[in-house]
């Protein structure tokens, strides 16, 4: 059987790749899936639509056109990784820890020591929290291949 | 027939208050519930069962115990408004607002229009946008009260 | 028990009125509910949000809070009864049908037969098509009250 | 991983082909289905059954048929792109509208600026609103490749 | 708490009173519920939507208007209790069990013994078996008021 | 795409093999799955668990064994096909019809004209009624691969 | 609001009139459920439908009319308490947990820490653990008085 | 068609591996799926997540990675065998009964008749009850095999 893992949240560091070279150095029968990562193509996505003069706008249609990938990624994931690092708001990413939570998803944190106080909340509904993506790699050759 | 309506997020300025004052003036058949709001309860709730050491597992505890009474309380509601304030994380608010959409449970943002980019997820599944608590009360009142 | 009948559709005849004369008329125990009716009020229900230059993001935010009350009340029904007329496109109405079909709540449609072709697909998933308010009436009177 | 996507609505002018023709010239990984798009053929699949002197129940007949088809290739898709033209009512379309809204299944729009207003609710629900085949193939593109 | 009991399958014997008396003899705190009983008035639920010439769409309109009352009972009830007889087809008593069944509503099913192997089943996903309406009373009894 | 069609009811007459065969003469893309259809074997399925004296107990082991079979198949399932024949109280037939119909699964019943009145509410929940297995074999072709 | 508290496990201790007592006492919203907790009477439920020589069929009689209201309790319940002790093997309190975790229904455990290790699947899916019931009343109070 | 059946219980004895083989000598095409049953393996799921000095948190740490594990499999199989044998709690295995039961899951016991009282409640909402592996090897050749 093949597992399908959905990895959510902050996109200016190498995480996803790290998960994805350390699954494929361990052979683990994973298909890797994600939101659209190229921060500028990912607001530009409802451009191709028309131009929007009003900002709220153009947030709100390209969002909606990035939700149409990501709500079918995580719902055909068996679970998700939601990392959140050291900069910027991060709601997205918690919003997809409240909406695997409301479904049913399981969902691993990946997140360092210092932020543990305001992830309080997505980490309760967690199954675990990794603070490494190497971490995140064995758990998953555990969850995956173990006997 | 009364409406059920929860309030999430921001726990340090009054616009809670703002909106169910709001409502009274107005009549508005409307029960409003919330998370407990005393943040230093809310983190204490789980130390009747005995303290912790560890800060994650003490805040875990907490969180678990609170989500026992949110989630019961988004799941009883009509609506949920959901305030994001200048200051904090707030992830706990992005969390909710990600329950709600999945579940299906219209929800309202309350923000000012400097976070917009960085919430433009949890907008794009949202049904309003507002930025005083004095439009949720309107809008409030034509939902539940308009022919 | 009171049931709970929600009223769909065409806002610019009586039909509405006559339904809700007749089961009061029968002391039937019926509460109904409805969008709200009156035409310019639902056009503008998101402009207490600020205006908007453009005229389809005027018409969505409208639309996404009519959808609050709309959703909440139509899923809180027993039954719904939907009226497509001779006027406009009343795509709305269609959309309430589907929506009903779905989630798996009883429709009545209440429409001429003149236009029973282009209905076919709503007919079919509907429970009953009557003509005449008075017909839905003696209906809902035989559903909830014959022994 | 392929992608299914239901093209509905409007059978008497070619979106569907060049949606479907604009796909394989980028060799998207997508699979399309439809409602069976042959008019005749669509009113008279009940025929088979035995002929009906009644319209009503030729129609009503004919419609569970292809509602057979129409509702589980609707369930199985993971987008649904919906098109209104400028002819006839379109009832059906804003019915599978209405039953992907309920059911959580992403849907975009295809029709033109001039019926913005009577389409607010069903345009309220949908992610996406484009005027032109191509557009939806540039979406599509985005949604299934970038990275 | 109240409890919901709907009584589904025979009409031309009396099991319904005896259950309706029993439990009121002994002040259970149980509403009862069930299909329309009277069976002409039942067969012709749809006639006052205009008379059919095929006998066929006859059934058909009253079995419709018919579900209205029936679907929506049994899935506000707590329990069912399901009666077959020694005369007639009784399919539709057999059709409420297997609705039962799939949405989880736990059904008792009333009938003698003599037809327990066409009935297996039926009895294989009922929650208990009796074969008198005294058995129904006191079971619900126990149900409803034991310590 | 294949479709799956499960064939329920009637054992002692060859309708499924009439099934069966018409879709492979046709070269349908469809998988047919069914009950348990040797009757002996089914009624014998609890058996090998251990002899019952009674047979009230003896019916409910093998029913229940059969039904870890026609539940998952209908539950994978695209639509059902039911039959009613002329003999015995298929109740089973009926008790799945009601399954389908609570899980918004299609089905189509397949019987004589004598048998309208007493199956009216199965029928009231199907999507096509009919008589001949050679019907359901073009209905099948129609839906699998109309154009 | 009025919270619903399901009372699980054990029945040979007191744990069940701590509870209901001290939630007494502070005055507490809460109404509290439970199965038949007269062991004799919960093992005997199924004797009024007559005798079983085997006594695996008398459990399963009885089991069933037991799970009536069991399944139908634990469905209305808010929150669960599941309270496993020292003797037995309380299998059906390990049960019900698992009911309750597939159905997002929180539950708090109530045990010594000797048993800790063969419960941790069962304490993992519980929102809280706690030893006393002193301490379990003390957490439905902040669940549903704090502010 | 392939069928997929998760073994749930006992990890100190043979009786998957006895499945497993009896299965394969008759070509069963059935998939197995199993939670890790190495014991010391299970333990220590957690510990590359960092050690604990809590036993409590340690057990629950390492049941929460096991559960993204069992829990993806259970509600990916077709049929659960679940095992209780004379030693330890066995909680686990309660819960995985529990939880398929609550999510409309088949399974089957597999225990010693000196534990049918105990476990009457697993049993009574179990599909069938075996006492030997082979029996189960049997029941799931008839199931996946029969005509």
């Amino acid at each position: 059987m093949n597992w399908n893992v959905y990895l959510s949240g902050e996109i200016h560091t190498d995480w996803r790749q790290q998960i994805i070279d350390g699954a494929k150095a361990q052979d683990l029968p994973i298909v890797f899936t994600s939101a659209v990562t190229n921060h500028e193509a990912s607001d530009a996505a409802g451009d191709l639509l028309g131009a929007e003069a009003n900002s709220f706008w153009r947030d709100h249609k390209s969002s909606k056109i990035n939700a149409i990938r990501t709500k079918t990624l995580i719902e055909k994931c068996d679970v998700a990784v939601i990392r959140f690092g050291d900069r910027y708001k991060q709601w997205n990413a918690a919003f997809d820890a409240g909406y695997c939570s409301a479904t049913g998803k399981p969902y691993i944190t990946l997140h360092e020591e210092d932020i543990v106080h305001p992830l309080k909340e997505v980490d309760a509904s967690a199954m675990a929290w990794a603070t490494k993506p190497a971490q995140v790699v064995e758990m998953l050759k555990y969850i995956v291949t173990a006997q």
